[in-house]
């Protein structure tokens, strides 16, 4: 007989200035329903709690000079100690890092769990990021006050593609960037609706025809917004 | 003499399902603060609020057939007619939009505010799209469950160009991006941690050095992580 493995239930660990944000949002619709039906788990440890002087200090002046503060590598260190028994990569939420796509959320999604570090001030001190062997993963070229919301957009990317989060019906496989191409555009009721009637073909229940629509449209939206997408998509056809 | 208009306050009108999700982190730090001090202002509203019917509906079954629901297009124009009030652009987070970057970020703190539309289930009506001229803008090339964390990256990241919301000592002009390169490592307190020491430079006290090696490892990073950003770099260099 085989004994079966307990299910590990896929973890995030959050390391924060500002344990407040969190769950935040993600306390709520589709993520917070799979929190609270134990498909995934958060643990959230506050930076401030690992300090150990009387004034509990995070951070200090950069050296070489420059602007702001940066955060003090024994002190995030400590508080990545604490937070070791979640499993997973450790990721730091930076402007300087890679960047965040779907592809990463789907790695992550097939790990354990991940702990992600949100940094505020100027930055992290490099030391530890080395030390900890942290990435430095960037959700887009724009700067955040902090790392908390892009660590919550990582997450809510994340759990959605866990098991059993979002039911099949819902349809993981047909939305944006699952075949190379922004989605088509949608329509719903009323049939009519100041003067503005759905596109013909969407009521005519000729399957074919509809699906044909949808891929002409995906394609058009593409290369409009998205040239860069767009040569990609091309790109492949052309190599098969 | 002059009669002084009374400076506007910088005004974000947020539509959405999840109005909870309002503040959130934008109510803490940098962000807070400033919505405190009255540096801008936020208004929510809650899209169900305006349906119709008693069971308080919103979205339906797409047209054509697919997986999720739509939001209906009245019901959302009947929330924007409500927010009307609140200047500046009409924007509607989803993936399938232009993509939201730093220079983005600096066109709508100079306009006088701005209305993100949260989308939720699989997409937003195209003809609302359409008559409320909204813009799509994605946050990257991720799918979230919703439009909510979406739209608190755009607001911190624009909120925090607003005038007397960061102090000029913590340096917009340094960060990631302004110069078309990514940061370079940062180093703080201890000087020597767990056998690490701080790269010497840092710690020499000449000033056109400093700058040198900071320059240096920004070119560094940018190689390395992200290609692209030093492409277009060079390119202006060889412009010049």
């Amino acid at each position: 007989m085989f004994s079966k493995k307990p299910r590990q239930v896929w973890t995030a660990g959050v390391v924060t200035l500002f344990p407040r944000s969190f769950p935040g949002t993600l306390g709520m619709s589709i993520c917070g329903k799979a929190l609270d039906r134990g498909i995934w788990a958060l643990k959230t440890l506050d930076i401030r709690d690992f300090a150990v002087d009387r004034h509990k200090t995070v951070d200090s002046s950069p050296y070489g000079g420059g602007p702001g503060m940066v955060l003090r590598p024994d002190v995030l260190d400590r508080t990545l100690e604490a937070i070791s028994d979640v499993p997973g990569r450790r990721i730091c939420l930076s402007p300087r890092g890679r960047r965040f796509d779907q592809a990463f959320a789907k790695e992550l999604a097939h790990e354990p769990g991940v702990v992600l570090v949100c940094g505020r001030y100027e930055g992290i001190d490099q030391r530890v990021i080395e030390a900890r062997e942290m990435e430095e993963v960037s959700l887009g070229d724009f700067v955040l006050t902090g790392g908390e919301i892009a660590a919550q957009a990582l997450l809510d990317a994340t759990v959605r593609l866990l098991p059993g989060v979002i039911g099949s019906e819902q349809g993981l496989d047909e939305e944006s960037f699952e075949d190379g191409l922004l989605e088509y555009p949608q329509y719903t009721h009323p049939k009519i609706w100041k003067g503005r009637s759905v596109p013909e073909v969407l009521l005519s229940g000729n399957h074919k025809k509809i699906a044909e629509w949808k891929k002409q449209q995906s394609e058009l939206v593409t290369r409009n917004y998205r040239p860069d997408l767009w040569e990609a998509y091309e790109g492949v056809k052309v190599q098969l």
